[in-house]
């Protein structure tokens, strides 16, 4: 029957998770990427590790691919985008057009969106922490790039640094860049990276200046407590309001807020935690699929606390941070979740259309 | 066929999203409940609103209850408890006992445990906030209740409070209590309630002592920033170390540690944010179910962050705060993953029989 597949979009983590779980429905699944590989941002951004309990973030992603691409009832299509949709749920015509230009009409009775954020570019709005301008000043992302090779050392000589340090809500909580929102996982996965930093460099300073440390539920002690006490990085409540170079070495100013005074200190690498921007892929399949955004930009969804993945749209779900900030554990719940809505979607439809038909 | 429906341990949020799920899915749902209605913890401790859009909790909750009420795929049962369970997926046996004492034995084919959380019993382990001594300590839940009647007054005179306080992190983030984890809802219900109060009593000072004020996601401008500019919400970071009382005034000790200066200050109403501890029914659960608990005393999971609905024992999947500090997101996404994965668990038990009984 025509409309008995559920069409996810986007193959990180929410996407496969969601893909996973239609097929253990019984229902078959196809699963659109627009890169070259699945594994989302964990593996297109090359991560190290998750947050909060360090495990190999490669190999885990590695074992969710090929859990999706050895089950039968998981069609993948990589570098492919969804380029048009009509219809509603139980008969959803999208057109599938591949990276050579070469298109597919398919019929699908249900669509979840994973598609993901991307990260906040610190020298997109301003060049106060010096993005573009100085070497050694990094993003999250730069550096769990090194921290996968095992390797964390000043780019501008190579060395291993002696002083680090973390700026928080860079691009979030902030009214003059737009973004208001608390993007949720950067004190975490700084937590995380400053551990790794000490793990290779013992006798590195790492200071992480905060607003406030957003570790919740269990990370507080798994990975907050973890880090200052076995690991003695060194949290500091304070603001960085600049980013200097003075000689070879880069200065921070700001204040900090506890102590309530001034600080410029020397730091041979400054890592800037960018925070979570609704992804290219989401703002496209927004329009692609009429799918409102609420007022940040992510994609809208109507049930508040109460139900997280369904769109305003029936028959189009949302699953990850494509809804807004999200950590790994909303993102594969959220998954779970929007299987099951999809799933439900195409039974609904297709009950509908039984009663309609009368019984044919 | 025997084993062919889910049970459903626990009527709150992450329960009724799960047997709705169930249903969807076409799948039968057995919903149990200790206590004689459904709703959890938001009807039965009478919660005014829902955090983060103040929605109002009982239509909320009456709405969820009505559409699993009706469903004629699900049994509620009400007044009752799972006593014992033997089998696995596809065939657990359970004893469900009554509050009259009746008991019924009923085959399974897979369980969700959504038995969720208590709040920390703010007098048990310490007197310093003297709880159980001065009228006008309150808890956030004796507080919910008062906003419930759109009433906010000081218990020992039922006049309306002039100053009112809040102390976050009672129970949550404190070793010598046992509990370090952080219990990630607090700071967003402490926040509702102030907008709340201020709505009430708009000349009411209100403040809220925090060690970090943990507003993740869209929390952060949807409340946390409302709450300040809207509604001149107090925020101190600060830490309160002492209750007392002079006349018949409450006297709050403690540090406000961005100013840098011991504070000893006059409140009418002291309200403890305390956070959530297992509950008895995920501690009952967890020796009927045989589930082991992590180290903080919550149901075990076995996927880290990239599963956080499975437990070690296959075929029993757990939903919202019996795994943790949750949100009532979470407890719903967690809900409609744990729908999905224990349907699959059937499906998959069922093959499997299918298989091994050569097609029968």
């Amino acid at each position: 029957m025509p409309g008995d597949t559920v069409l996810i979009i986007g193959g990180g983590p929410a996407g496969l998770y969601a893909a996973r779980g239609v097929a253990d429905l019984g229902t078959s699944a196809l699963l659109v990427e627009k890169r070259e590989r699945l594994g989302g941002a964990p593996l297109s951004e090359h991560y190290a590790s998750f947050t909060p309990h360090l495990e190999d973030a490669q190999s885990a992603m590695n074992r969710m691919i090929d859990d999706v691409s050895s089950d039968p009832l998981i069609e993948v299509l990589l570098n492919t985008r969804v380029t048009a949709s009509q219809g509603g749920p139980g008969n959803f015509q999208v057109t599938l057009t591949s990276k050579q230009g070469e298109t597919r009409q398919q019929t699908v009775g249900s669509i979840i969106v994973a598609t993901g954020f991307d990260h906040f570019d610190p020298g997109r709005e301003t060049q106060m922490y010096g993005y573009y301008e100085f070497e050694d000043v990094l993003t999250l992302v730069d550096a769990e790039k090194m921290l996968k090779e095992k390797r964390f050392v000043r780019p501008s000589t190579g060395q291993p640094p002696k002083r680090v340090c973390f700026i928080q809500c860079v691009g979030s909580r902030d009214r003059r860049l737009g973004n208001e929102y608390c993007s949720k996982v950067c004190c975490g996965v700084a937590s995380k990276e400053a551990i790794e930093i000490k793990e290779l460099l013992p006798d590195a300073k790492v200071f992480i200046f905060y607003i406030d440390m957003r570790m919740y539920g269990f990370w507080e002690d798994q990975l907050y407590w973890k880090a200052q006490e076995e690991h003695k990085v060194n949290y500091i409540r304070g603001i960085v309001t600049e980013v200097l170079k003075r000689g070879d070495t880069l200065v921070i100013k700001g204040e900090d807020t506890t102590m309530g005074r001034p600080v410029e200190v020397p730091m041979d690498v400054v890592i800037l935690s960018v925070g979570m921007v609704p992804s290219a892929g989401t703002i496209e399949m927004a329009k692609v699929l009429n799918l409102p955004r609420e007022r940040h930009g992510f994609l809208e969804t109507v049930g508040g606390p109460l139900d997280t993945v369904s769109t305003p749209v029936p028959g189009i779900f949302v699953a990850g941070a494509a809804a807004g900030p999200k950590d790994l554990e909303d993102s594969t719940a959220m998954g779970g979740a929007a299987a099951m809505k999809a799933v439900s979607a195409i039974r609904r439809a297709m009950r509908a259309a039984t009663t309609a038909g009368g019984g044919q």
